[in-house]
């Protein structure tokens, strides 16, 4: 017997319980924060000596020197060989796919000339040199490296160095197949926080980025915002979430499964229904009973359902759209006749799933889109990763010695109002006489 | 007699002195972090009720009710047309050429569809709520509160909070004018961690926000770093930094001004010369002492100089292009003849001034593109204040009946790799018997 909370919209208590259920707050203990600081102050001062005493420590890799922590590309090349060929078409299919969509992402540099020949524009440039983080062992996915690897080559980075611990030496050779796809430059097989030191001080052998990208374990979420400002860094990630919003004329089945395909990855992934029709998740709860015990990872997806899943019914689709909004979802399905008449007012979301054969499955690997994206309400503010995140833009300003003259004249009295008399000169020196 | 450091690209431990003078690193200690946890902790658990006592405390602003600290729209209006009609007549003039450039940096949604019928995507919405924070008392900048208030309005945001300190209860009617002219909705008399705090939990008077924008003191800083995650925010800056390229052709005093005007922010700005003409670099070092007596704010120009100035010698314009991609700076001034040929080349740089008329000056207040840039070698991998900020993007996804046939063989495939079975089978769902 699962034991899905069942809420309903018009219940007077309804807002408090869907804010205790959304609830999540992602903390790092002082014992972690300490172990993170002094691993990063030793990678900083020591370098690749340091690096080499906590790969052996915390992944019991004892290798004599730094270099043999690189994985040659040769050996990313042979492992692309002589994986299993199905396996490595779908990874290329994958690829292709999410190169074309995020091609449309590229920005250009853009300038205009004013009358007076001034030019105003911006210069859009690529990182040069990105650091991808890969989990190892049971997260690492394969999918993962092309999602994060892609948009910082479709960007033009020209550099892409890839971390990834390897307990024991365990190298995962889908993991390294997908990095060969994508492109990516050089591996290293490091992990943990001294791994996201590595990257962002540089050692004598692993080069310093000026961004690190992927998701890890608490250590290395810890460690990168430490050293946000040193280097770059992408969205520190929660619990993965998916909300349904369902009509009720979609198979049960299907949407349980769907809610099933979130709550696997973890015990605090959040999968949540919304549907106007009382009857449907009757029928949606009859399902979870139903398939739960075919599922290999039932445990997780019983303990993640039961803890923060949800079936919620409400008056209709407007207010299911309000819902959305609220709860501003890392996935959203909109498993409707007409998803396109609700996507306007749709203001929250990471990823829109469109229509009942639109499964999140098929985004999470192939459709095109990424499937990094923003977690725990932070889709009010943040974006999927993207082709953006590895630009950076510089202003352009080219003032001519007419524009000089009309420019430096304001400038000079704001200047003088915010009591900046240098700013103020510096202007008026460029006026004729 | 100014004591800035001379540096000679030559120098065989030239790069380690260049390191060693770009070096900078915002520390919050110890104490900061505790005052600063736990007047989020209050603000958060307390409301209005602890906002009103750190504002009497901290600002010596004594009101009866939360309701107090709101500044009403009328006042705003009014104060913009008591100012000096001289100075609201530049706010406006800058206004317009800010909303002209920001105006460029508006995207658009876009689609498209697959052979299939497959519909994929990117929708841009502008964040609904966002908070500007503003500094009181010396620091308080108009030309800030147009710079951060109008890309959040040309992005669509619907409500701009702006929150400013009132010690003593003193306003500064600029810094309301300005506020008037951006379009500013809502402005509270708060500050420091308690306004930060306010804006990202929201008090029973002060509307909760989706991001938080706008420089501040050390406290302030560290209450947005705490509140990432929460809310949106934006960078964290360091000190204001100028790098000046010159050919050696202008006018040596033009030259010292624009240090100058970097250097009068505050003791830790920097402002660094570099060029091929050693004759040239002296001629500038007299001029910085010929007009340094002349500055009212000379004791900070100097000391800024003597911190962290310095007038550094190349080869040539190429080196010099080197030297401007290590340090990344905040404001690039190319006072050379021919500035478009070095552009190319450059890779990391805030805003680019070209040309001897271009002086900084110009785009710190109305040339039109954002004067909040990144600092402290950040322009490696962020990129100055706009459009983009104030907006997210949800990726689009909806696939046909007969696209979720190929899609879903190859989501199966690789979510079976992954060892991820209910993905798997909710791909597999969708497909045909």
């Amino acid at each position: 017997m699962v034991n899905i909370r069942r809420l309903d919209a018009a219940q007077p208590d309804f807002r408090a319980q869907l804010d205790a259920l959304l609830a999540w707050e992602s903390v790092s203990d002082d014992k972690v924060n300490d172990i993170v600081r002094e691993i990063l102050h030793n990678v900083r001062t020591r370098g690749d000596a340091a690096v080499l005493e906590y790969t052996a420590r915390f992944d019991q890799l004892d290798v004599q020197s730094a270099e043999q922590l690189e994985i040659p590309q040769e050996r990313l090349q042979m492992t692309l060989r002589t994986i299993d060929p199905k396996l490595r078409e779908a990874l290329e299919f994958a690829a292709d796919r999410i190169k074309a969509y995020h091609e449309h992402q590229v920005e250009k540099s853009w300038n205009y000339e004013e009358e007076d020949g001034t030019i105003l524009g911006q210069k859009i440039t690529p990182l040069d040199r990105v650091g991808l983080y890969v989990p190892g062992g049971k997260a690492a996915y394969p999918s993962s490296v092309l999602m994060n690897a892609i948009p910082a080559k479709v960007a033009g980075v020209e550099e892409l160095i890839m971390v990834v611990p390897t307990p024991h030496g365990e190298v995962n050779d889908m993991v390294l197949a997908a990095a060969a796809i994508a492109g990516v430059d050089r591996v290293f097989t490091i992990g943990g926080a001294q791994a996201v030191a590595a990257l962002a001080y540089g050692t004598e052998t692993i080069p310093q980025v000026d961004k690190i990208v992927g998701p890890g374990n608490i250590f290395v979420a810890t460690a990168k915002r430490y050293v946000y400002g040193t280097v770059g860094i992408d969205m520190i990630a929660g619990p993965s979430e998916i909300l349904v919003v369902c009509d009720g004329k979609t198979n049960p089945d299907w949407i349980a499964m769907d809610l099933f395909s979130q709550a696997e990855h973890d015990e605090d992934a959040q999968a949540i229904l919304v549907t106007p029709d009382v009857a449907f998740a009757d029928q949606v709860a009859a399902s979870i009973e139903k398939l739960l015990p075919t599922m290999p990872r039932r445990d997780i997806i019983q303990k993640a359902l039961e803890a923060r899943g949800a079936l919620i019914t409400v008056r209709d689709l407007d207010e299911a759209v309000e819902m959305i909004n609220i709860i501003a979802p890392e996935h959203l399905e909109l498993s409707v006749e007409a998803p396109e008449v609700l996507l306007p007012d749709i203001r929250h979301a990471g990823a829109i799933f469109m229509g009942r054969y639109t499964s999140e499955a098929l985004g999470d690997y192939c459709a095109g889109p990424n499937h990094v994206l923003p977690t725990s309400r932070t889709a009010r503010f943040s974006s999927p990763l993207g082709v953006y995140d590895f630009v950076k833009r510089s202003s352009i300003i080219m003032v001519s010695e007419e524009g000089a003259q009309t420019l430096g004249e304001v400038a000079a009295i704001l200047a003088d109002g915010e009591g900046l008399p240098a700013h103020a000169q510096s202007a008026r020196y460029r006026l004729k006489d």
